[in-house]
C-alpha cells in the first residue's frame, strides 16, 4: 500500500510511471520450499514457471491497489510486454525489450506494473533472472522507456561508505559513480545486483537507491560527472565469503595452470582473486580464492588433478576475509594502495592477498580481523566526513 | 502424487496423456481473499492475473512430480497454448484453442501438463473462465487434440441416479447421454460445469467421470447410443437455492410481462420458471422463481416497476425447491409427468409450479418436502436397479 500511495503521489506530480516489482516478501522461498518437497533437482525450466507466479500474484494486488487510489493502473508480466531473454533457466539474462505496450499504456494515462524478475524466451518459455533480478528488471525497462531516473526501493536508505553494522562512522553517499558502486557490488556490497548496475551504466539510466519504509533521499548511482565527490576513496567494502587454496611447489611448465583451473571450472567453481609466485627452485606456488561454500569441493577435485600435475602440497584456509577499498579518485592519485597497506600493517594486520584493479585495492586477510580492517580503512581515508579526502 | 501416478501409469500403457490442472485446493480463495482485502470492487482484469497464478503453480509443480517418476513432462499456461477466450474477464469462454504446441510436445514423449481454467484474450490479456472452467479447459483441449476421452477426477466417483446424501438407495449411471448431463447440471448437480458438457456434446469428447482416490470406473458422459440403458428416468435432481415471487391482478396489456422482466433483468437477476395464468376478470397472475440471494433485490425492483404497472399484490415465499426427474426416455414414453404427479400427491406433497423439457420435468414444492420428494420419485422410477424402468 506505501509502494502505491508512493506511485499516485508521483503520477499526480504530472510524471509517466512504472512500478516493477518483486514478489511478496518470503513468497519466492515459499515456492522454492515446495519445489524441493518434490524434488531438489527439479527441472530448471518449470522452476521458472514456478517462481513467476509470485511476481504475477504482486502486480495484480498492486494494480488493484493504486486502482483504490483514484489512480488507473494495469499490470503485466514478463511475457506480455516482452521482456526477452536468453533460455538459460534461473538466471536468464535480458536481451532486448519491447516497450511499446508500456509505452502506448502510459499514454492512456495508466500507471504501469510490471512483474519483475521474469522474462520469456524466444520460444514463449518463462523465465526467470535469479535473486535480485527485479532489479535488473526495472533499470532494463527503465532503459527501453528512455525514463528520466529509476528508483530502486530497498530496505535500506541509500549506499554507505562502509557497511553501518560494523563501523558507526558510515555515511551515506548522495551520488555514487557506476563504476564504483560495480566494484562495491562485486566486492560484498549486497544493495544491488552487479547486472543491473552494469545495465545502467550502459544505458545512462540514474539509478536512485532509497528506503521503501521514508521518503528521505537515498544515493543516486550516475555517470562520473563534475558535481561528484572527489573522493580518492568512496567505499570500503568487505566478504567473508571466500575461502584460499594455495598450490605449492607446482614444476614450471606450460599449460598447467591451464589444467589446474579448467578443472576447477568443470565444477562450476568461480575463482576470484588469483596469484602466483616463482619460486627459486624453479617451482611455483599458486594461491587463489573460492567461495566457502566450495572450498571442499574443489580441494577434492585439485587432488585428483595433482595425480598428473605433481605438485608438492595443496592446502587451504577458510578463516579468511577479503577488504576493499573503491573509489574513482585513486586514477588520479598516486600511492593510495601504499595507505592502505601502512594502515592495516600499524594495527598488525597481516596481507596475505593483494589485488588492484583501475579503481579498487582488495587484501586478503585473517577472518578475524574483518571489523577492525574495516574500521582503521574508514578512518584512514575520512570517509565518515563528506569530501575531506579530497586532494 | 497421486495424479502425477496415474499420469505416469496411462503413459506407459502406451497413451499420449495430456493432463489440465486447476489450482491447489483452497489457493484461488486464498487469492481471491488477498484482493477483497485490498478493495471487495476490485478490477476484473487484476483479478484473472491474480488467480490465474494458482494454476502456474499448479503445473509446474506437477511437471517436476512426474519427472521425478521418470518420465518428461513440460508445463504450459493458458497464454503458451493460446487458449483464446472473449475479454469477459472472470467468466471467459472459450473461443478456440491451437493444438499445435501441445502436439509437438506429445510426439517428442512428453506428459503435458496445461493450466485449466484460464486463457487470454486476443490482446494478450489473461482471462479466466470462472469457477469449474478446468472442466471446460479439460474439455476444450480434448476436442483440439481430437482425444479419445476426457478424464475428469472429482471427490465424488462419478454421476448417481440422485444425491446420494439424502437417499441410500441412488446408484452411480456408467453411462449417461450429454443432454441428461445438461439437464441435470443446470437443474443443480454441481459435478460438471455446464459448459464443458456442452463443448464435449459440440465435439463428440466422451467425458469420464470418476474419483481421484480410487481406479474405479466413473460414468461416462458420452452420445446417445445403442448400449445405453433405455431408462425413462436417469436421474432425479434438486434445488433449494431458488425463491418464488407471485404478482396477482396484473391488467392484462401487451408489453406489461416485458416491462416486468426488464425491470428484473436490469438488476443482473436471472429468472428460471415461469409461469403465467389468465383469471377470470381480465386480470393476469405471474409466478416466477429467482436465487434465493437475488429474492430481497428482485422483490424491492418489482414494487419500484410496479407503481406503472398497478398490479394488485406481489408477494413471494423463499421457501421452497425444485424437484426435477430427467431422462431421454421420456422422449418416447406418454405420461411420465403423470407419473411423477401422482408420486407426489400420494405422499400429499402439493405441486406449486410444473415446468417441462423434451427429456425433464420439474415441479416447485415446499422445501421441506424436498428429500421426501427425492426419495419417492427415486422409488417411483425404479433408479436404484439398473435398467429397471426399461419399457
Amino acid at each position: 500500500m506505501n509502494v502505491a500511495r508512493r506511485a499516485v503521489a508521483t503520477r499526480k506530480e504530472d510524471n509517466q510511471v512504472v512500478v516493477v516489482l518483486s514478489a511478496m516478501s518470503g513468497e519466492t522461498d515459499r515456492l522454492i520450499n515446495l519445489a524441493n518437497e518434490i524434488d531438489p533437482e527439479h527441472n530448471r525450466r518449470e522452476h521458472d514457471v514456478l517462481l513467476s507466479s509470485g511476481e504475477q500474484v504482486s502486480v495484480a494486488l498492486m494494480a488493484m491497489a493504486i486502482e483504490t487510489l483514484g489512480e488507473k493502473a494495469i499490470s503485466y508480466l514478463g511475457s506480455q510486454v516482452c521482456i526477452r531473454t536468453d533460455n538459460d533457466f534461473s538466471r536468464a539474462r535480458i536481451i532486448d525489450i519491447d516497450g511499446d505496450r508500456i509505452k502506448k499504456s502510459l499514454q492512456q494515462g495508466q500507471i504501469v506494473v510490471v512483474a519483475g524478475f521474469q522474462g520469456v524466451d524466444e520460444n514463449g518459455n518463462i523465465t526467470t533472472l535469479g535473486r535480485g533480478g527485479s532489479d535488473t528488471s526495472a533499470v532494463a525497462i527503465a532503459a527501453a522507456l528512455q525514463a528520466d531516473v529509476c528508483e530502486i526501493y530497498t530496505d535500506v536508505d541509500g549506499i554507505y561508505t562502509t557497511d553501518p553494522n560494523i563501523c558507526d562512522q558510515a555515511r551515506k553517499l548522495d551520488k555514487i559513480s557506476y563504476d564504483e558502486m560495480l566494484e562495491l557490488a562485486s566486492l560484498g556490497a549486497k544493495v544491488l545486483q552487479i547486472r543491473s548496475v552494469e545495465f545502467a551504466k550502459k544505458h545512462g539510466i540514474p539509478i536512485h537507491v532509497r528506503s521503501s519504509f521514508t521518503t528521505t533521499q537515498g544515493t543516486i548511482v550516475c555517470k562520473e560527472e563534475e558535481g561528484m565527490e572527489k573522493a580518492i576513496v568512496s567505499g570500503v567494502a568487505y566478504n567473508k565469503n571466500e575461502a584460499k587454496i594455495t598450490i605449492c611447489g607446482i614444476p614450471d611448465r606450460p599449460g598447467i595452470a591451464a589444467s589446474i583451473f579448467t578443472a576447477i571450472a568443470a565444477q562450476g567453481i568461480v575463482v576470484d582473486m588469483i596469484i602466483q609466485n616463482i619460486s627459486a627452485e624453479g617451482l611455483t606456488d599458486l594461491t587463489f580464492t573460492v567461495p566457502k561454500l566450495d572450498y571442499d569441493h574443489a580441494l577434492a577435485s585439485l587432488r585428483e588433478v595433482n595425480r598428473e600435475i605433481g605438485a608438492r602440497e595443496i592446502n587451504g584456509d577458510k578463516n579468511i576475509a577479503k577488504v576493499s577499498i573503491v573509489g574513482i579518485g585513486m586514477r588520479t592519485h598516486a600511492n593510495v594502495a601504499g595507505r592502505m597497506f601502512a594502515a592495516l600493517a600499524r594495527e598488525n594486520i597481516n596481507i596475505m592477498m593483494i589485488s588492484t584493479s583501475e579503481i579498487k585495492v582488495s587484501c586478503v586477510i585473517a577472518e578475524k580481523y574483518t571489523e577492525l580492517a574495516v574500521r582503521v580503512l574508514h578512518q584512514e581515508f575520512d570517509l565518515a566526513e563528506e569530501s575531506k579526502n579530497e586532494s
